[in-house]
Order: structure tokens, then sequence, then C-alpha cells
């Protein structure tokens, strides 16, 4: 979710021995026009409701795969929402807007990567299918979940307007059960990204195997890389969050908020290119 | 959707003989407050994005119920699509994001009634169940139906913003069929509200019997008592407008659009208060 | 849901003045196709799982509108999840499964009307918009949820048959909370229909006023007519049921299970015609 | 979706470098116990209706990657909707009916492997998370969609017993775009299984590249191994399949149905075991 450079270019994948269909993705087909994914770069524009909070430092150091350590600030945290609309490079997606738009969901550890400040993200929920996969492909660890977030209006009395006083709730739902509930109360505007919003995500990459391999599974840590990023002023003010008993265990269970904080409201756009490799 | 005066007082049902459970609407139960519907007023703030057509004359005529005739316009029409966010008069529907937001798509023609120009609405499709319902309280018949409407972005590059040249869509499906598409590019900005959308809808009210009597189901006409009325600035340019194959029968088939004129996108929020008898 | 005699007449509604429009409900169109709901009678084939509990008596009690009385067991109550198919009398939505097709909960209330055994539904959820306007048009209190509901199999491991040990599950979320669970896990098997599902149910009809009547808005309790009732083999064995906390408020939790009885697994099979003034 | 043996041995993924969050697959945490999807064993019972056809040899041909022959009936085809509940070995997700039941359409076309019939799937729709993500997880080209299909009734007058004249229908719809459409009207019963629904999925396995490799992406031929199948008698009769417009592109329309045979409608189980090699 930061400015980095270098991007990586698009590659389309062929089926087995170089012939035969072909594809960015999956399903293949005889012009790869089937690809249920487009290839990168893939352009987002979002409106974001988020929390910071505080976990357990020790839970979270749970989280964090070898390479990446807990940092300056180890308890630091944040739970965000997020409507999004995506395209491809060549925007074709924004004719149909039922293809276009996504809600999210996800959680942000802080951490570091050689001494530079990242977020980890260890749980994250999606209610569209393209960019839960698009997830797995950058080694986000999207599931599918049910999404919903105040909307800022500018007429009428149905809600809230982005000024002191504006309350924007967020609220998630997984298999028919709700998990996470969040509000903020604004109180103020200014132009400094919340941090956890403004360092770069480091995810795993990796992928169940079906054949079985000599040395098992392969793992890597990968930064994303990113540009174009963009917010608009951020509206902050006193943050809620709460975990509900929504059935996601123990695990998801340890990051409870201990402590709130601040809670932003902001819009944001960013240009995803590829990943790059932290650790192999 | 315009303002009127002399708002009705809600009024609670109760059970059958003036005791038992009570409440607005079904389910009935002991105190009230398992009422699916609250009583209005309701308010609501939306962002449309609307099309002005014209269809065959005689057809939007066959849609009129007597009382109503087909005024200075007759073949004036338009498709809205609408996000909405609602609320009852204390706001509680807010804060849960998920009850108070809904999809909508209808189709206005130009009317009068004794005179005053005024909008039917033959077809309606929101994608919650409660307004649904509540469509049917005030005679308005909506029906269920998948709505997407692309939001106009202010940073980042998946998405047009409220400028010129900036485009916006719209799409109708129902059980799994395609049906409307619209879209709209914006060429100017002005403060002059689309006329369908500035006069009141007249609705038929009535509901199936189930114990048949003497004289048969009753329908009245009736209009809607609107206040607050406020639009936002108003962004126009060339619409465009598809009725696709949805399976929607000839009836709807019979209101294609002959020619497509201009097109709007802005917000419009509104207080509805109750209905207003015009012929009994 | 149990069998009637006398059936009446489905009738046609029509605009004001008896032209324009018309239709068995909402949309009225020029030929009546457009209607949303076609004319009973509705024929139903549906697969059961159905929990006997019991509930405070008091709180039953409050849920019976005048006329009905809570009989000779007070406190019986019966929690039921059941997959529908469903068809008009010429059987047309048969041919499109994503129509005719919905899952459904309600609560079941013992109660006598002129001493003869009846149950109320002060509760009932369902999956499709047709379904839920239909149930209105009878006095069914019917709302909109995610209902699940175990499928017995004849092959494979994954899922039971219906034989001893079988066990069959069924939740409803609503607004994205769990708000009941309930199994039942097969012990034998009878044709003993169990007795809640086997009695006509008794409704009452109201609908809220849009424009304010003199009286206020009208309550009738009516009887379901229903004929061609039909039971497979009963599976019986023990029940669970829990009620969770999904926000359904204090009269709802009024009706949560004080003990839990048998459970039932069965293919159920009606044809609805319409209703029966019991009071006025 | 036929017996093989030889099954392989579920293995645990973990983060980079041996220690860390650790998974089956994303999202990986502390425990484990948070991934997405369970290790195979899957169990797998569903109830299919099926229509076979013929494709143009040639279209077929080229969804067929290197290592994969038309065979002896180049144009085979099927089109299958089935009606699936999935659990992992201990079964554990019987007892959340939201979690195991989905829906699924795919498309089958005729091949070999070294001269061993065998069956390629280029398209595939599911209606559920979990198991579009674990197609992929296979090499199978899940995507998500629509997916209704009639359900067999033993009581009532809603629905078809399976017995001479029974019909059973099927409907995709992708994107709100009814896509295909099948119908089955049975005539006779017998237990010899459809042709293509008892050989072995030969499927590619790939995965967008996230850091750009030397070699680009690579991609493997696979077959499922699968045990424990079970079909119930099979019941058959003549098939109708329509491909409709629905938005999915010149690829996929080139399996348009030249022909369309008999169709079937059955129960089937299985055990998926993981996948082995054919080509590297």
């Amino acid at each position: 979710m930061t400015t980095t450079t270098g991007h990586s270019t698009p590659r389309t994948h062929t089926g087995p021995g170089g012939a035969g269909p072909v594809g960015y993705s999956l399903p293949l087909s005889p012009t790869g026009a089937s690809s249920m994914l487009t290839p990168p770069p893939w352009h987002f524009s979002g409106e974001v409701v988020m929390v910071e909070y505080r976990v357990d430092p020790d839970a979270a150091r749970r989280f964090l795969p070898p390479g990446l350590t807990p940092g300056a600030d180890p308890g630091a945290a944040a739970a965000v929402f997020a409507t999004w609309q995506w395209c491809s490079a060549d925007g074709a997606e924004l004719a149909d807007p039922g293809r276009c738009q996504f809600g999210e969901f996800l959680i942000l550890l802080s951490c570091e990567f050689e001494g530079r400040p990242m977020a980890r993200c260890p749980y994250a929920w999606v209610d569209q299918a393209v960019p839960m996969m698009r997830g797995w492909v950058q080694g986000m660890p999207k599931q599918f979940g049910t999404i919903h977030q105040s909307r800022p209006v500018t007429v009428g009395r149905a809600g809230s307007r982005l000024e002191p006083g504006g309350r924007f709730d967020g609220a998630l739902s997984v298999h028919g059960r709700r998990a996470v509930e969040a509000s903020v109360t604004l109180e103020r505007s200014g132009d400094r990204a919340p941090a956890l919003h403004d360092v770069p995500l480091a995810h795993t990459l990796t992928f169940p195997e079906w054949v079985p391999s000599a040395d098992g599974p392969r793992a890597r840590l990968v930064a994303s890389e990113v540009s174009d990023v963009e917010f608009s002023r951020i509206w902050s003010g006193s943050g809620n969050l709460s975990f509900l008993d929504g059935g996601l265990g123990d695990d998801f269970a340890s990051l409870v908020p201990l402590e709130v904080g601040d809670g932003h409201v902001f819009a944001y756009g960013e240009t995803l290119h590829g990943g790059r490799l932290l650790t192999d």
C-alpha cells in the first residue's frame, strides 16, 4: 500500500510443453481470453473506514514468518474496511459495475523487514471471487465474507457527511456469523496517512501442493509493488472495534483488541504491479 | 419524489379485536418490536444514475390507471438506477450498514393527474427485502433483482470522477438474466433537476385478497407525501440505455426505448411520510 | 398444513375504476402477466427437519391474538427447517429451478380455535422474495433470512442417510448473524405426522395502512386452506435446538427453548388454495 | 471421477524458513487452524443432472494441452450440473450445512492420455469460495457462478419424481447473465455410468507467477486420485442443452452444442485424495 518502483512485466501462462490452451490464469483456453484473472497492473480506488488498535505483542509475533520482526511498535494493529472499484490496465471492467466492485475487511499488524517498517496482513475477507483469487496470487490470505460499510452522504438525512460528528460503521460476517464490528466518529481532518496504511505489505507466497514434491511446499516472503498511491484528505476521530464470536477460531481470537485507538475515514487509490522477493 | 405537505401520522397495527400481539407490520409480537417494517417517516439519501428516454405513447398509456392521463409529453420516460441509504426517524438503522443500504432500478413514465404533472412507476426492482415490502405498502411495485451502479471516485484510476468525460454505468439482472444496461457520459453540470425525478409519484395501492370479498380487491390511486427534498449539483451528458432479453415478458418489453436522450448523475435526499388519496 | 375443503376461487385484481393495468398482484400491467405473484393454488414439495420443544406458556400466550387460546398443551412448540420446491397450477416455475426453490425456517406454537387444535406461526424466514411476499398475502409473517439444511444422501460419505444414526442439521442467519441452530439424530421411523405439522395454521391478515382510515388498520384471523397433504415416512430421534444472539430482540428471545424434545425428518407435500375467515 | 489407487499423503505447509505461522493453505496462523482449506482426502456426495452432447472436434482439440489427444470419439462432450455435499476426513463440515453444500456446473471433453480414456474439464463454475479455491489446487478451472438444479421429489406436486416422464433442469448464470440451460426428461433407468463421468480427469496444474522466474510459470498435467466411487441407479432420457449469450466469450462459445444426446440423472459419491503427475 505504498509506492515502490521497478515494476515487473506481466507474463502469460501457457499449457504444459508450451503449446495448447493458454492464459494468465485458469481457465486456460485457445486464445487466453477465458482466464479468470487479468494480469497486473490492477488499479484500485477505494473508500476506507479504518480503526487503529493494539493486540498482545506475543500474539502478533506468532503471525510473523521468519524474516519479519515485530519492529519498533510491536502491538500496533489496524482493522480496515474498504469499498473498492478495480480495473485492469485497459479499464474494461469499469463498464460492468457488478464486476469491478468489491468490499474488503482486513487486519494489519506492524512489523519490520531488515529494519524497514512494513505491515503484515494475517487475515482478509472479500465479497467477490476474482479479488479473492487475486489475493492468493499475491500471497494475501483473502477469504470469502460479507462486508458492509457506511457510505458518506452529501444530501438528505440517511447517513453522515464527512464532517465532525459524522459516524461511519463497518461490519464483517463469515458463514452467516457476525465476526467484526467497527465504527469511527469523526472529529478532525488532516493530510497525514495512517501509519499502517502507508507501508508496504509483506505477504507469504505459498499454495497447497497437489503433487507431493521432495522438499514440500515452498513459501517465499514477498512485498507488493505499488505505484500511483493517492490519499484523499484523512478524516479522523475516535474508533470502536469489537470482535464477536464469529466462529473464526482461537488463532483469529488471539488478535482481539486490547485497546482501541483512533479511527480514520478516507479515499485511497493505488496501482498494483507485482511482487518483489524479500527472502527465498 | 417531490415536496408535499400535510404529513400523515404513523399508526400502530394491532391484532384482531384490539388485543394480542401488535406491530406496524408483520410479524406481530407482544411489544411490536418484531415488526419487519418501521413506520414512516423514512429518510433516504441516494446516488442516482438516470437516463431519459422515449417509449411508444400507446404502450405507456396502457400502464396508466383511470385518473392518470398521458399529459403534455406522452412518451417521456426515464430509467433510474440508485444506491440508497435509508433510516427511520431515529436513525437507528444507520449503525448497521448491511441493513440501511440497498440498490434500486425503476422505470418512470410521465403522466398527469387533474392537470398536474406526475410520474408513474410501472416497474421497480430492489436488492433488499425491507425496501421491497415497504414499496408494496406504498403501492410501488418493487420486485427483487440484482442491481449494480458505478461509484464516482475522487482518487486513483479505477473509476470516473464527477467531471466532463466521466462515465457511469448501471445494470439490472433478474433471476440470473441481464435485463437492463444504462450508461451516462458526463458533459456538463447544472442545478436543474431532471423533470421526471422532480414530480410526485402516483401509485396504485392494492394487495392480493386472501379471503374473497364481495367487491373483489380494492385499488386506490395515491400520491407519496415527501419532504426535505435535496438535490446535489446535477451532472448531465449523453445517455445509453438497452433492454436485453431478460425474461421479463412482453408487457415490460412494450416500454423498450425508441429514442434515448440525456443522462444525469446526482445525489438525492428525501423524507417519505405516507400516502395521500387521489381517487378512492 | 392440513387438509381442508371448500377452496376459494382465485381472482384477478384490476386497477382503480376497473380499467387500466391489471394483475393478481403488483406490478399491474396491460395483460396482468407482470404480476410478481401468481394466484393460488400453489403446490409445495419439501424436505423438513423439525425439532419439537417447549416454551414458557406465558410467553407463547402473548403471541396469540384474540380468538386463539393456548389449548390443551400450552407450551408446545416446534422449530421447522424446510427446503421447498413450489409451482403454480400449471407447473410453469418448475422449469426454472432458481425460481421454484426456497428455504424456510419457522416457529410453530400450539393453540386452539373454538376448541380445535391449530398452530400459530409467530416468526418465519425465507430466502426468496416471492415466497416472502406470498407469506404476507396469507398473513404469514415471513421475513428474509439465510437458511441452510442438511440433505440426505444415498451414496458417498459426505452426508447422512435416512437411517438410524443419521444426523440432519439446520441453521438460520439473519442480517449476517447466526440466530438458530438445530439438529436431529435419527433413531426410528414411523408413519405418524408430528402434531404441530399436522394442524391448520391460523394467521393474522393485516397490512400497514398507507392512507390513514377512520378505523385504523384491519386485522383478521384466517386459516389456510390446504389440500393434497402428503407425508413421507417420518424419521424421528433426539433433537437439539439453540437460539443464538442473533439480534432478533427480546420478543423473539421470549420463545427460547426451555426443553427440547424429539426431532423429525420427512418429506411433505401440500397444495395451498386460499384463506378462510375465522374472525372478522 | 474414477477409482485410482496410491493415495498421496496430506502435508502441512509452513512459513518461509520452516518456522512462523503454518497451514495447509492461506491464511497461515500459529496453529494452522485458520487455513481456508483442509487437506485431502475430501469426501463428496452429489446429485447430478448431466447432458451428453457433441462439439466441433477441432474446437475441442484446441482445449487439450500437450500430452492429451482427442482419442477415439473426438467430439464427445458433456454438460454436468451437480448439487454437492462435501467434508474432510473427520466429517466436521457436515454439521454446518451452509459450509458443506455447493452447486457446480462443468463441461467435460473426451480425450486420451497414452491411449487411456480420460476427460478434460475446460470450464467449471461453483457457487462457494472453498470449492472454487480447492479446484485451483487440483488444476480444475473453477470460477464463481450461480447454479440451480431441480431436486427430485417423493411427495407433493411441485417437482418430478425419479420415474419415466420426470423432468430435471439445470441453469448457470455468470455475472448476472444466463449462460447455460439444460434439461433431461427421463425414460428409463439402468446401472451403466455415463462414459464421461466414469473416467479420470486430466487437469493442468498452474498458478500465476507473482515474482517472475527465469523459466516463466510452470504447468503440469495431473490426474486426480479418487477412491470409493459410488453411483446410484442411472436414470436416462432425452437431453436438452442451450448455450445463451452469457458474455463468456468466443473461446467458451466454440464449445457450443452441435448435437445433443442423452441426459442422465443420478447420485454420485467419491473421495478425492490428491494428484498424480502425468507429465512434468
